[in-house]
């Protein structure tokens, strides 16, 4: 048993108290134990709670103790499942999809190169790739990229089919992908508006995962905002063996991204103060302020 | 120019001679170079070739050299495709998508079970939680495997699509997982029929590409194709940091898999023996008498 819920009451005609618990509600005698049920009376004092709880000690109750705490328990479980939990569920399913179209597309430009491949030395981006491998030829795709053909063996359709079939699986899980974001965009939009306005959808989503959830995400310093995601180097600077990371995931965000080299540090650092304040605006469900944030970190090193 | 190919013509009269390389057939006459073009006549003895390639120095010759060379080496590319290639990637996308449905599955199995645990601790078997995910509410699933539904939270629509998408992704992958293994085994029952008797589809396929291709497995000793996909362990073990490991990918096969522990070394030493002779069949095109040798193994370690 996870928890006990105990309310307690109390009664104070005769020496008999009501009692309630979990089980219901109990009058109680202070000689004879419980006497029956009822919903009427004062509710014991605290002081009380001790001595009445050892009339409890009847095996009969024991069962029910046991089944209606369970069932409690499990309500709670259910009530916990909170945004946070799909939002991470949905962008781990992200960053798995990613890594999952890179080793495909690998592997499809390698196997397509055995037929074609003029075609997969121009074609660097594995979504047009899987266009043309669907959609055309080879020597239709030779045309429109202006490569003359020459190398790639004649496979009959049999092997083609193959290939084929990798990058038909492979545009699902680009059209997946979308989904993935355009989901977590509209779920992001209504539990944190602040934090997904600022920090975008992805890294938005990556910091309420790597985070552990928005409450904890609100109460953890910007200091720590700025590193998240760059637990290995910190580490491996505390134990002496390196210079101390100055972003983690922040690091893809556009305003580093676009920052100087000397520079990206520091709007790290700024970038991560504004994340912080965006989360507990959004935790403690403030008012919408990131537009400005955004406007004035872009203003100071747009 | 990765080779050029060369060969010689010689003509015995008044010092000319005919020669022959990749831009065609010269006349040479030993004092005047180059005099023209012609078919008739001995080719040029090995010893004068030296000689005689000095007078293709000329660059007027270069261009045409290097672009003749180059379209004969694309010919060769091309001509060089072999099953080989096509059982290679087939049998590594097959592996991919393994691991990924893997990665996908444990994915699909936490965030549903947001919604309805009890049915994802119930079923252990992706293919069917995909199955369950996409054809029957949480509650409908439950009552199919007589659980009692709970904990799960209740989530929209908008929530339990996104899930859903993953699994039809996944249901996607297990289908074109088969497609991949009825191909492989279409491929080989004409590429290597003997292996694949023997060794089965996977396996057969993870030897080739292990191996590098149906030549180079033919010319493997035995105890070398017994150990393949164990090459970490093999040096460890040379390296002197452990036992010498006795079964590498044909740990799988189900005749190890069937005999007694102590038995397993000894069932893959001569399994081993027997794909070698297979795969010594299949590349000189020999006949096919996998069926005898299986039934020979089974009777023995069956």
């Amino acid at each position: 048993l996870e928890k006990i819920y105990i309310h307690s009451a109390f009664e104070e005609n005769k020496m008999k108290y009501r009692f309630e618990n979990v089980l219901g509600s109990f009058i109680i005698d202070e000689n004879k134990g419980i006497v029956g049920k009822g919903t009427k009376g004062k509710v014991v004092s605290a002081g009380k709670i001790k001595d009445t709880l050892k009339f409890f000690k009847d095996k009969q109750y024991f069962r029910e103790f046991y089944s209606r705490n369970l069932s409690l328990t499990k309500k709670q479980v259910k009530k916990s499942v909170t945004e946070d939990n799909l939002i991470m569920q949905t962008i781990s399913s992200l960053q798995e999809l990613d890594k999952t179209l890179n080793l495909f597309g690998r592997r499809l430009s390698e196997w397509y190169a055995l037929t074609c491949p003029e075609v997969v030395n121009k074609v660097d981006d594995y979504e047009r790739l899987v266009d043309f491998v669907l959609s055309k030829s080879c020597s239709g795709a030779c045309k429109e990229l202006k490569v003359k053909e020459e190398m790639g063996a004649d496979l009959p359709e049999r092997d083609l089919t193959q290939m084929k079939s990798l990058a038909a699986s492979m545009r699902e899980m680009f059209l997946l992908r979308e989904k993935h974001e355009n989901y977590l965009e509209e779920v992001m939009k209504t539990y944190c508006p602040n934090l997904l306005e600022l920090a975008g959808v992805t890294i938005g989503a990556r910091l309420l995962d790597i985070g552990k959830g928005l409450k904890r995400l609100a109460m953890l310093p910007a200091s720590t905002i700025q590193l998240l995601g760059a637990e290995k180097a910190l580490f491996r600077h505390l134990r002496g063996g390196g210079r101390s990371p100055k972003y983690g995931i922040l690091f893809a965000h556009q305003l580093v991204q676009g920052a100087q080299r000397k520079e990206k540090g520091k709007v790290a650092r700024v970038l991560a103060d504004k994340l912080s304040l965006c989360s507990r605006l959004d935790y403690f469900k403030g008012e919408f302020k990131a537009k400005e944030y955004r406007k004035e970190l872009e203003a100071r090193f747009g």
